[in-house]
């Protein structure tokens, strides 16, 4: 499978134009799997609940994935894209994944950053791992990246490649990919967004750009500007992902110890 | 609380030269607490349990920890030194905690490494915090450095420092003690050897130094070269330590969603 990102800066509640940029990027690359950034038809820097609700979509009944259904099918791609969703009176930072056969799953963001917690829930329900012609690809979204039990959960359940759609304004994330990679043996994607909003007298938010992917032995193999447009696609070596040995003695999920960490109850 | 570590290369199976060492390495350094390699009494490379369980020592009653208490007491310092357990029939890669008013805890490796499998016995408890006049520090050990569980226990528990005593042969550790600190918002101090060791036929290990401190926001603030005895100190700062804010909404630890990682027991 060839998988890769499509980093961009979103324009705020431009849906036609950002799914337009995004129809002409997918339509003009190479891969199985395009991953964008988190609330990339919206932009991010909501001011007020109602404003959130305005430009939230049902899903899958909204435009935005009848849209990205289309070029998914126009295409013959999977694309995991970064969605505001509405669901009866409670909106989420969801990110969603379709294919060329139409809708396939979500992501419902567990863990919420910063101001998020005013406009959107939380989701409630684990991540989970989706099979794309054989390989298996887990979805996290932005701030998710300072948990590591999230990504546990997805190596733990056989992901290949965990896909991270992004909006990072924190410096960090970037470079601890690789530790998510090595500690789980996995490939990251952190497909994350350009440019800067500042909006109803908020303060400037300015996302980080600098999309990555990692591959399990946690080697840096696509690596984005911080600040422009770029779209990098690479191979995903499933033969890699699920090759758990360290060493004759060593596995990197077999060698953990649930054992012990159950007694520790808080965890 | 100044706390630091001393890098060096352990001579195998010498155990007098290499607490003649630290004695005078410890004597003449200023610090509060001072963290020691894994297995720095006896070095790494055993060739067999026989060989193994004749250097190993009960703990407390062995030399090791006699000499150590000894330093530790005529230096006015608690010391962390990774040591050779033998305890009934079985043999434990642990680390000790001492202080000038003698002996206080240990930690037995819960994650053994490649042929350490073959003489050791795993640790089944929890690793603990310890009090050391108001610094709460936890110990863990080489290998462990791959599991973010352990971390997190710690951290969960008041953790304001985590002490690795290593041997590592990997190259990554280092590196990753960045996002160790960042997820978890403690200090991390990696105490590593150098040298190579190359025993009874079997293929020579060399050891990655670079031993290294990283501070709350994931800053390396004591760094050592790849092959060189060496000694840093920094000061821990608790303040930094226990302020787990990230922002108005974020704490690293409250923003954990156990309710989630529950509904998945094989966490």
């Amino acid at each position: 499978m060839k998988a890769g990102y499509y980093q961009f800066t979103p324009e705020f509640g431009d849906r036609k134009k950002n799914l337009a940029a995004i129809r002409e990027k997918l339509s003009n690359c190479r891969a199985d799997l395009m991953i964008l950034p988190e609330l990339c038809t919206t932009g991010y820097q909501f001011c007020s609940t109602e404003e959130a609700r305005d430009l939230a979509e049902e899903i899958p009944g909204g435009d935005s994935v009848r849209e990205l259904t289309d070029i998914a099918y126009d295409n013959g791609k999977y694309i995991i894209a970064g969605i505001a969703e509405s669901d009866g009176g409670s909106l989420y930072n969801t990110a969603v994944i379709v294919g060329p056969e139409g809708y396939i799953g979500k992501y419902r963001k567990i863990h919420l950053f910063y101001e998020e917690n005013l406009w959107f829930t939380p989701g409630d329900d684990l991540p989970q791992v989706f099979d794309l012609d054989g390989v298996k690809v887990g979805i996290l979204i932005c701030f998710d990246w300072i948990f590591p039990e999230v990504f546990r959960i997805l190596a733990l359940e056989g992901a290949d490649l965990i896909a991270l759609p992004a909006n990072l304004v924190l410096p960090y994330c970037q470079d601890a990919m690789r530790t998510r990679s090595i500690e789980n043996k996995v490939y990251v994607a952190v497909a994350n967004r350009t440019g800067s909003e500042e909006r109803g007298g908020k303060d400037r938010l300015t996302f980080t750009g600098a999309s990555r992917i990692t591959d399990p032995k946690g080697n840096v193999i696509a690596s984005s500007p911080v600040d422009a447009e770029d779209i990098r696609i690479v191979e995903i070596d499933i033969e890699l992902s699920r090759n758990k040995e360290i060493n004759e003695y060593n596995r990197v999920l077999a060698s953990r110890r649930p054992d012990v960490y159950a007694k520790y109850p808080k965890l």
